[in-house]
């Protein structure tokens, strides 16, 4: 599981129930109504914006991605140019024997191994790449639109209570409590968007484009050994992928085929 | 009919009417002629924005992309597959007598039956799928350009209340009454953008999506037969456009010519 | 001239004039000086931010796309046929003595004459669709900047009005009125942004985009018959630019030459 | 000097003013602590955004902007097809003796002169105007980062007015007063914002599109040159670059070598 | 260190204290219960939105680029042509000796001198430009992020503060104090966006933008010395990358080898 999302969740949410807290009266904070048509509000033009089962997935796509491990870019390229070499040894076919973890990367040695030609691998690990992420965006696109949504149903919300509330201004008393009230849907509207949806939205859209970026360089080492680059360059090219101070990490000699 | 749609308008409203009831005034909530400056004028400005002719057209297409069913999309492979193996053993011609339900699909298998050459079909097919998108667009711009004047213009009916308000502020018993009035507007100018015209715009853009996606399947499908490829890797290129756990419902010796 | 246009502008100043007369007073909503600060402030900035020759431009050309008659779409596929089948039973050369309404049906038709190579051709009419698509642009800016300013000078107007206000606060009984009149610019400001300028920009933007529509059409024909395609092969590729209900319309063997 | 632009500036600051004096008491609307933070703020963000030079430089850019006379598209056109009729019949090193006043042209024809080949033409011409708008774009990214600090300093100064009117409100007598001052550093905002920096990074924009367009022109023409194209087909393709009731004003016969 | 970042941040503030001290109480504008609600749900949601790794480094990042000493255009260009003579005289090979501080400079002449071919020294300089903006954009995006939220926080513990002061209206001499309090947290949230977030995201965004300028102008210089263009061409095609005032600084003769 992502530990930095479980700490940003877990902190911001203390902090919001300290500040409430200290105020002295935290039940005034909780409106079962005013949840009702936020919450409601936000879920039914979820419904509406996506199909029902873009929905459901989205919410196991979004587990899925925080328990998913991503595996370390470096030992990536390692393992890529130990395949290189492997192929270069033994031939494109020696790759058949071999059963990386990765899926993607699995399927790059079949078509190597298979002897598939240049272009189609090319085009047809370029395609997974391109539709894994639109399956993903689907997913982001979720998250943001309940986040567009959710401060839009908070305003409604406090609309409604101020019209409730104007229209019998004759008992001055209740005016500061009924507005307390009609205010609360803006609040939990935006807690809903900036506390959770707007942060889950984009945490899920930088892990994609970490595993997108796994995958570009498994194509790439993929496509350089179907055209029978030496492993020497093939490392050199791969660790430009790497941040400045990990490429060191990554030695050929080292690298044990 | 678009099931996830009808959920979400029917529980948005009943939440909304909920919200009103509450209140106990539920008449409160009804103003005529705040509802003729907001609906009025964002219908007069969406005659502005376009032509009379694709507004219609505009209502048309929705009501037909919701009630429209897009074939499943590992049916469209299933399909593709069988075409590419009754291709294969007798020839591009015999796609002649195939009738699929799909219009667009029938038009590939026409093409290739006609004996047209790849670059031809790829321009017409692609251009078809272009087209197709660009009249989607003008009935998701229409719900759009509603969902940008409705707010608006229950911001200038808010505004005309105020200063029809204020500038009898002598009578201040009239003042709570007055000013709920105004503000109906600017809530039914977020209703009308925020439950309805912006979640329709999405759900239009998302089938229009969705239909693309088969389109481009057929289209690719399509080109790869007219170069002869065998259907055992044209199953495996278009597998590739299936979430990963359906891929396994796909499998070649399983498909009946 | 074009009729949704003057319909959504008259109806929608019917609708804010009748919600002003409602109210019983409508000579509240009419202040000079408000008017001439959110109108001065606006058409100033806009001077700034434009030359000269394309302000008083964009008015003219704004006139100019409500007046002039886009060709139908059916229309112009069924022409480019007809000079299709000339040209394929007189050559290229025969185009000559045809007189299109349209200009730019004309220029292509005149490349064709005169024997330019297929590059010139597609290089030269691609070059007028961008650049003539650029000129409109400028006048759809205009107007989009004057949506832009105009809030934003209602907004000046009545902070003005709200510091003027709010330092002589020691006559309560003038509170309300003056208030009112702060923020008649703030109204004044939304209608010519919501109900004028951006409803027109846009308008101008899909009457640009239809124009390139057609000039596509007369692009690619141009081009199709420059390569000798043959006419039938030509309407099947013209017919895709037709909605699916329109194309029926057109048929080969109807198009008399 | 740009003459829209100062009638702009003029006439807007006109408005204001005006709109200040009729209230009676303009010096209400001069606060130089208010002044010191919104326009202090917006240098202060203005200098954390760019870099020292670049700021300068921005404001040089603009000066030379408002002065430099872009050349009218037509005389443009009339010069290059001269200088083709001159390459046409003494050959492209007759280019070393013309002497035009624009220095993009200088350099395109110093080029054709010393019989660099048509890629390398293409490529320097294309980069130089590709770097030109880059340099451009910091002036006007300037410009609009000011217009964007304007207003948030705005709102931070009322920001601060209201926190320390506020803890004071025993004296309700000086609330007015106060709450006026407040709003003051608003106004400043939107007037900087409004006013002056959008409308002049957006005539910026304006005049370095219109600099790219004179520059794209002469990079076609001297690529056109470079072909051995005639200058007669050299004409008919620059005359789409102006606007169609100024193409009748250039004619090949009328043009003098 | 970047002094114009360093004179924007301590004039900002001063300016801000400034006008915080005019008011006569400014203990009043420190909260410390407000702070940690909008710093501490600022950086909460940052951690959500990316990897614990990713918002440490960002902070390095930042540090660096203020430290970081880019190298002046024109000294890179006098380089590179310096080269190219030496390259053009003694042949690629000799580029090995040379030992440029540059690190991205030292890898072009390394690829140059061990003879790799030019599409391999053209993909490989492309993909590390490619990746090390793609490196700083995280680093962006951390500061952008936080931007968006400092606000959205500050909001909320306004709408806190309000709703606790507003359902205890009964006493009513508490309100002003209550509601300055509240105001506070909106306050810190303008500052830490417009004062800090946002300029330092736009400044990293500025020197990232330098940084790839420099290292195209290396890429070119390279892949024209692969291709055996001579010096003289190279220095007239590096030129257009410096402003036209500094062009004639570098002068082919003056190139020392």
């Amino acid at each position: 599981m992502d530990i930095a999302t479980v700490i940003g969740l877990v902190s911001g949410t203390i902090l919001v129930v300290a500040a409430v807290m200290v105020g002295g009266k935290p039940a005034l904070f909780l409106d079962i109504p005013s949840l009702l048509i936020v919450g409601g509000g936000t879920i039914a033009t979820t419904f509406i914006r996506f199909s029902m089962k873009d929905v459901f997935n989205s919410v196991k796509v979004a587990m899925k991605a925080f328990i998913y491990q991503i595996p370390p870019v470096d030992e990536v390229v390692r393992q890529m140019v130990r395949y290189a070499q492997i192929a270069k040894k033994e031939g494109l076919i020696a790759l058949e024997n071999q059963r990386p973890a990765d899926d993607f990367m699995a399927k790059a040695l079949r078509y190597l191994a298979d002897g598939y030609d240049e272009g189609l691998i090319e085009d047809m690990l370029e395609k997974d790449i391109r539709l894994t992420v639109e399956r993903h965006t689907i997913g982001q696109n979720v998250f943001k639109s309940m986040a567009s949504s959710a401060p839009a149903f908070g305003m409604i919300g406090t609309l409604i209570g101020l019209v409730q509330m104007l229209s019998s201004l004759s008992e001055p008393s209740t005016l500061g409590p009924s507005m307390a009230l009609a205010l609360l849907t803006t609040l939990y509207g935006a807690l809903i968007a900036y506390l959770v949806c707007i942060p889950i939205a984009d945490k899920l859209a930088m892990r994609s484009k970490q595993e997108q970026y796994i995958k570009k360089i498994i194509r790439e080492a993929a496509i350089y050994m179907c055209q029978g680059i030496t492993p020497l360059v093939l490392e050199e090219s791969l660790k430009i992928y790497l941040s400045p101070k990990d490429r060191d990490k990554i030695n050929y000699y080292r690298v044990k085929p």
